[in-house]
This record gives C-alpha cells, structure tokens and sequence, in this order.
C-alpha cells in the first residue's frame, strides 16, 4: 500500500461527509481517471437514505462522461440533482430526458473558466479526485486523465482523493498541468506544438483541504469499444484520401495538421485509415481522447506525439503502455480539458477536426445532441471547441440509421451545434461533400447528392423542389422537419409523401 | 494632390483594366474606408458592357459591408456574381435572395485565413483599396477601415488604389497592421490589452503589383442611424443594470471588462446606457466597429481606449477626429478584422459581447442572419467570433416587430447563427433573461416570463404544455415553427391557433 500522509478513510467513511444537496467535481474525462469507490459508495449511501425516506442528491461536474460507478452508480442511485457538462450514461441519460435530472449541456473549453468566473451560481463543496500519488504538501499526481480536476481541486473546500496503487510513481511527468489566470490579467496559452509543456507535473492544494486519501488499485472501467463496419471503414477512407488529395493541392503542408478525432467506432475506422494510409505522413495528435487505436501508432512512429485530455485505453492496452511508460511518457502529455480544446491553441495549430454528426442538414448544419431534437443523446462535448477553430472541419456520419429507417441527411436538422458558418466538410459511407467556398444551394446540391443514401436522394430532390422560390436558404418552414414526423408517424422516414406535411 | 510615383489613372481607365469572371478584393468595413470611385467607374463599365450584350460579373470580396458606391452601384448594375463574407445593401440583398448572386455568410475573423489558405478555390486578381497616402516602396497608409486590406494587397496579383486626399498625412500611425502565419508555424496574438500594438502603421506590397492610383477626394458614405427609441434605450438601460449587478456580485472585476458592441441603434443605445449610468466605471472596448456615439465617450474619458477595424462615423464627427487626429491617435487603434475579432484575443481579454438578435427561441438560440429562416439580411458578421468566445455574451432585440406582429421570441429559430452553447444572457425591453447555470426547461421559462412581449407569453406558455412530455429539450417538431408559418398565413404571429398547425 501506498504511504499517505493524510487520514486513510474507507469509501464509506468518505462517502458519509458528504451532504445532501452538495455540489462536487469528480476526476473523469471518459471512463479514464473516473472516481470509482467514493461515487460507488456514495450511491449506496443515497439508496440508504432514500430508503429512510429522506432526500440524498448531489450536483455533479466531472471532466466529461465517466464509468459505470460514477455515473452509472449515482443515476441508479436517483442520487444526481445536477449534471454538467457531459454524460453517456444510459440511466443518467434516461433520467435528463424525463427531466429527472437537470443538464446542462457545455462545451468543454469552457466549463473551468465558467466555474472560476462564478457563472455556475452555485460552490463546489467537494473535489472527488483519483490520484497515483500524493505529497506531504499537497501535490497530487493525476492518473489517467486531467479533465478539470486541477480546478476543481483548487476551488473545492474539501478534497477526497483515491489514491490508486494500480498506476506506477513513474506516472509522474505524463501530465502538463495548467491554469489560465482570468481576465483582465490573462496572458497567452503558450503551446505552438502538440508536444509544448507549459505547466506542472503535479496538481498542488492546501494540504489542509485534504479531507481524507481512500486507498484503491481498479482499473479504469472503459467500454468495449463497437467493432469497425464496412460502412464505417468507408468513412475513415474517404476521409483519409480527402486529406491527402488537400495535401496534394497544397491546401495542407506536407508534413501535415495537428489531427483531433473524436470517440467510437467511427473515429476509430478514421484513425485506422490514416494510420494505414500510404500516402499519409506521420502526424501529431491534439485532440482529448485517445483511446486503444493510437497506442500501435505511437509506437509504429506513424503518430510522432499525442497531446489529450485522456487515456480511454482497455485495461490490457492501459498496462502495456504502463509497463513502457518512459517510452509514451516521450510521446504522450495529458492536460486539461480547458487547455486541450482551448480555442486559442486550436486555431493556432491548425487543428484538422473529425467529429461525429447525429444529423446533418442539407444546408451544412450539424445535429450532435439531441435525437429528433428533443432527446439528449450525450451532450455536444469537444466538438463545438474543435469545429469553431479548426483549420478544417470535418463531420461524418453513416448516411442511414436503424437499418435505413432514419436518414442522417436531412432537409432541416432538428438541433443545431453546429451551423453553417463553421461545418466545411460533410462525409458518409456513400462519399465527401466539400462545402467550403459554396452557396447554400450549391450546399444542399452537393450533400444531396454525395452523401446522402440513394434510398432518400429522390425525396430530397423533391424537397427542393417543393421549397418556394426566392431566399437564401433552402428552408420550408412546413417541410423542414416533416422527414423527423414521418418517423415518429410512420416508423420510417422513407417514401415520405410531403403533402401529409404541408 | 498628393504626389505618387504611381500612374495616375482616372476611375473609368481603372474600370478598365478589370475583366469579367475577375475576382476583386476591395477596402471596406462598413461604408468606412471603403473604395468608391473605382466600383462606381465598373458599374458603368458593366452597364456598357450589358448594353451591348457582352456579360461582365466580378466576385467581390470585401471587409464588411460598404458603401453605396461600391455594393450599391455594382448591384444595381447586376455586375457582382460572388460576394463574400457580408453585406448590408437592400439592392444586393434582394440579388441574394433571388438567387442571382452567389453570397457565402462567413465568420469575419476567418475571411483571411481562409483566403491564404486557399479554401475560396479561386485566386484574387485585383485589390482595390482606398488610401491616405502611398511610398514608393509599396508602403500604403489605409484610411477609416483595415478590414481584410492588408491581406487583399498581399495576395492579389494587381493593385489599385483610390488615393483619398481628404484623409491627412497624419493618419499614419492610426492603424495596426499584422498577418498571422499560417500553421502550423502560427506565433500567439500578442494583444494583452486593447491598447497593444503589435504590427505595423503600413501596409507594404510589392510595388511592381501597383497598376494605378486614381486621386479621390471623397468622405465615406455613412448612413445616418436610426433615432434611439423608448424601446431601445430601455434595452440599452437594462443592459447597463445588468452588467452593474455583475460587477457588484464579483463575477466583472471592478475595473471592468472590454467591451464589443454592435452597430445600429440597439447597440448605439446600449452604448449611450454604459457611458451615462453612473455605476459603470470607465471602460475600454474591443470592437469591431466605432459609431459617433463613442467619440465622445472618448473625450470624456468614460470609453479609455478604443481597437476597432473601422470607424463608422458621419462625415462632421469624421472631420471632428481628423482635426484631433493626436488625441484620438492616442486612444483609437484600427487593425485587421481576423485580429479584432480573433477568438483567441477576445477569450484571452475577457470581451464583453453585446449584439443584437432577429429572434431568439425559448431555448436560448439565435437567429441573426435569415428572416423566417430563409431571406438574408445582412449576414452573421462578427457576431458568432464575439459570441463564442466572450465572457459573457448578451443578444438583445425588442421583444416584437412590425408593430407587434411579430414576435422575436419564438418557440424555435428559423435560423440558427448562435446556439444555446453560447448564448449566455437575452435582452428586450421587457428584462433580462440570465440563461447562465440554466438547464433547457428553466431557459424557456425565463425567455418567456423576463423577454417575451405579454401579447405573445400566454401562446408561448400554451405551447410549452403542448409539447409532449418528455425529452431534454422543449421542442414539437410539428409546432416550434407554427408562429413563423401563422405570420406567413395570416400576417399576425398572434392569436395562433395551434391546433391549425399540428
């Protein structure tokens, strides 16, 4: 057992300071550095407590989604009042959309400074923060993940730590811990390569704050990632000789962009691609997860270095990179989430964005939260960070869902994080629709046409043909979301009969 | 006249040198520094050219909007086949919606680099600029705008330039020219303050690209703006309250933030609010355009210092600020609009965005480009570089239009160009809606109760219990445009029947 310097709780005793109604930021960026046993505890303690008739709900900010015993514990727990700003948990998410809980759904940049700047109106009374070492003085070495544990260290009154025997002393050196002062004072995130360290190894409070260590050796409780398709394969393809024919017009330096993909099986299929392409060149990575696809092109030399927010490696792959750690620690840094999709950073390394659309409208709007506009899925996340900034942004999609009973292309995206203005590229299964220098009309032509299924290009056809003349967008105010009723309506959105919508 | 060692040519053998098909890179941020003489002269050219049957359309790249010589009179002559990135001219705007020019709405701040980077996909044939004065070497003093000035002499094959001898020697010293690298070779934005210069006075090309200087004489073609109203001197007054209320809750420093203000009357009222109400300390701004109402905020010292990429202002304040060209020199910088709107110096100065809205939904998104969604008026301009990456960003508009016919707060954006991600505070003249902190039921409750016209809040309350149980969003998919269809069937958003339109 590690030797702490603070009191040795179990979760239990953790758990029980922990009042009602309290607001607490957890470690966790992904299942990667999650909270387990407090979280766990605590929601063993919320069911005791409700049993006994009384309330037990706490508001909870994490980096971003977490593992089955943060979220998923505390949901099954109705132990969550108050979440932010990200999830991906099935009950968690089952009890926003019944309004259960409250979520509020933020980009990630941005979540430390709005706690900072006091915009959340609320304190946060405890830090819940798994560590694989820790100081006399106070300083804590994360594990894997920063996420906005630095913050919420710094700005909680209290501190729980887990301290995780699993992760080596040797993890000290993997993160790059930095905190941007506020306005009006703020000077420069200086980062002008992936691999450019600009803070601390270590995260640092008042050992006074240091409530209790809770000792624990649990690996992180990463999902089985959803195996590659041909469909997605398709994408990754596509996208990869999109690149290289940009590189090719020399609208790409040829040695390359800084890459950010986002997580699932299609950014998976897209790193493969580039991985495997020949005529891609080794790169660098600044994105905020790297998950078990990186780690073979690290070590192939294919990616040079990785900058993230995360490690969401499965258990196997999480020792292998352990048990080389001096070689990764070479080519790996972990930040915060405010400094890993930190605009500033994005737009001046020129960041080539790959994220994932729920929905894209043919006018180049991107839906990638809410299905059918009304029902979270998981939260916008990253993606708005990197897709506002980038040096090019690229969002795919398989063209079809549920078997081919819902189109991903359609006339009028039903939420929107992702406007216009900001999405450039548009990529399914069926090919790359380039939407830079073009009209809205031109836009509409062109994702029509390369990327939507043939099953549904005749129906959108139609409904630009049905849309009144004059006006900028292609927009009915009547047939705009009439693809999203037929579903709902019929179960299908093919062979739509527009009349039924007028 | 000055003299210039450059051909002296007039406006119509200028004309004359430019093809048709020819893409055409123009001084202008607003009317303010835009080119005059030399549009005017090829919109004579193209009426020629029409009238004897040959076509003649050129792209026009500009700032911002201009003047009624160059968007004006080149629409009017249907010689504009491309415009980009923004316009505000009625005549253009009708060409736009009726599909006749081709017109791509496009953040300022990235007007730029997209062209460096070659994601227009066609090359600049002309720079056409306005200047104060010209050196041998290439050295061009601008006028009343930057713009994307500096970018358009470096790229463009050719150059002209309107030589205006009403600007004096003295302007030289006013601007702040500086082009970033592209990546991924990018250095920070070295702007730590408003008041930070860190380029240079000139512009330098290589003389050889100098075709011709025509010598001009000419004040920029300002429109008079519309009066303040009851309506928007009460927005500006809760504005100011507001932003009182946030200092004195800590969440502004006590010396306050950098403020962004849009154009038009709105803006001028908000304007007009912060520098009378008594609790607003002096402050400085960082803008990207500056109208009449803040010369005198400079003089009394209320608005400190002053980085804007135009200054919009009538011809008498004009004159007024040239004949104090030292005073103002000292509190006045003009730079390039991808550095007064640039994300990573308006994050790092912790900018106060204040711009306006067409209409705003009850889930906190904004419309400010497309009227029901599908007609152009101007474009999003800055306002989505400002949103973004503010600190505290606040849309405002009166609560109806069109004598009340209209509401501008609605179930559902037609249009969505600021999305409930960013937008952090909503004004009318009916309050303030604070969304911080804020999950989607509670936004709609507060847009409706604190924004929306009493005509509109009991529909707007009818619909919210309409929408079907359920889901983290409040959307019907057949009702959240019904207000804008009821407009288009009956003239009235009021009194909607919702059964109608289920």
């Amino acid at each position: 057992m590690i030797r702490t310097p603070f009191p040795v709780l179990t979760a239990d005793e953790a758990a029980g300071l922990i009042q009602d109604g309290q607001t607490l930021g957890f470690s966790g960026f992904t299942a990667a550095g999650s909270a387990k046993v407090i979280p766990a505890a605590l929601a063993r303690r919320a069911t005791r407590e409700h049993a006994a008739g009384r309330p037990f709900r706490v508001g909870v900010l994490t980096g971003a989604s977490t593992g089955r015993s943060l979220d998923g514990a505390l949901a099954e727990a109705h132990a969550i009042s108050f979440r932010m700003p990200y999830q991906s948990n099935s009950t968690l998410r089952r009890q926003i959309n019944d309004g259960e809980v409250k979520f509020i759904d933020t980009h990630l940049s941005s979540m430390q400074q709005k706690l900072r700047y006091g915009f959340l109106g609320r304190p946060i009374d405890w830090a819940v923060v798994e560590a694989s070492d820790v100081t006399r003085g106070g300083g804590i070495v994360l594990t894997t993940s920063v996420g906005a544990s630095n913050t919420y260290l710094r700005l909680a009154d209290k501190v729980l730590i887990e301290l995780n025997a699993r992760h080596p002393a040797s993890m000290l050196g993997l993160h790059d811990i930095f905190e941007p002062q506020d306005p009006p004072a703020r000077q420069e995130i200086a980062i002008y390569s992936p691999s450019d360290r600009i803070g601390s190894p270590i995260c640092v409070v008042d050992p006074a704050k240091i409530v209790g260590v809770v000792m624990t050796d649990l690996a992180d409780e990463t999902k089985d990632f959803e195996p590659a398709t041909a469909v997605t394969e398709q994408i990754g393809w596509h996208i990869a000789d999109f690149l290289v024919a940009e590189m090719r017009a020399g609208r790409i330096p040829s040695d390359f962009l800084p890459l950010q993909s986002g997580v699932g099986n299609v950014a998976n299929s897209v790193l493969a691609a580039l991985g495997e392409h020949p005529d891609v060149p080794s790169f660098t990575m600044y994105t905020e997860v790297l998950q078990d696809s990186v780690v073979p092109l690290l070590e192939s030399g294919r990616c040079r270095f990785a900058s993230t927010c995360a490690l969401a490696l499965s258990p196997d792959m999480m020792k292998h990179v352990v048990d080389n750690i001096a070689f990764f620690k070479s080519r790996i840094v972990l930040r915060p989430q405010e400094v890993t999709n930190h605009p500033e950073v994005v737009r001046r390394l020129g960041v080539v964005s790959m994220n994932t659309a729920i929905e894209v409208d043919i006018g180049g709007n991107v839906n990638s939260t809410h299905f059918f506009g009304k029902t979270l899925m998981n939260g916008i996340g990253g993606s708005g960070d990197f897709t506002r900034n980038a040096y090019l942004s690229i969002f795919s999609c398989p063209s079809t869902a549920k078997g081919g009973a819902i189109s991903s292309i359609v006339p009028l995206a039903a939420h929107m994080d992702h406007n216009e203005h900001s999405v450039q590229v548009v990529v399914t299964e069926r090919g790359v629709a380039d939407l830079r220098g073009r009209d809205p009309s031109e836009r509409a032509q062109l994702i029509i046409e390369n990327c939507a299924h043939p099953d549904y290009q005749p129906q959108l056809r139609d409904y630009l043909r049905l849309i009144k003349a004059g006006g900028h967008e292609p927009l009915s105010l009547s047939l705009g979301l009439a693809m999203h009723r037929q579903f709902l309506r019929h179960g299908d959105m093919r062979n739509i009969d527009w009349e039924e919508f007028r």
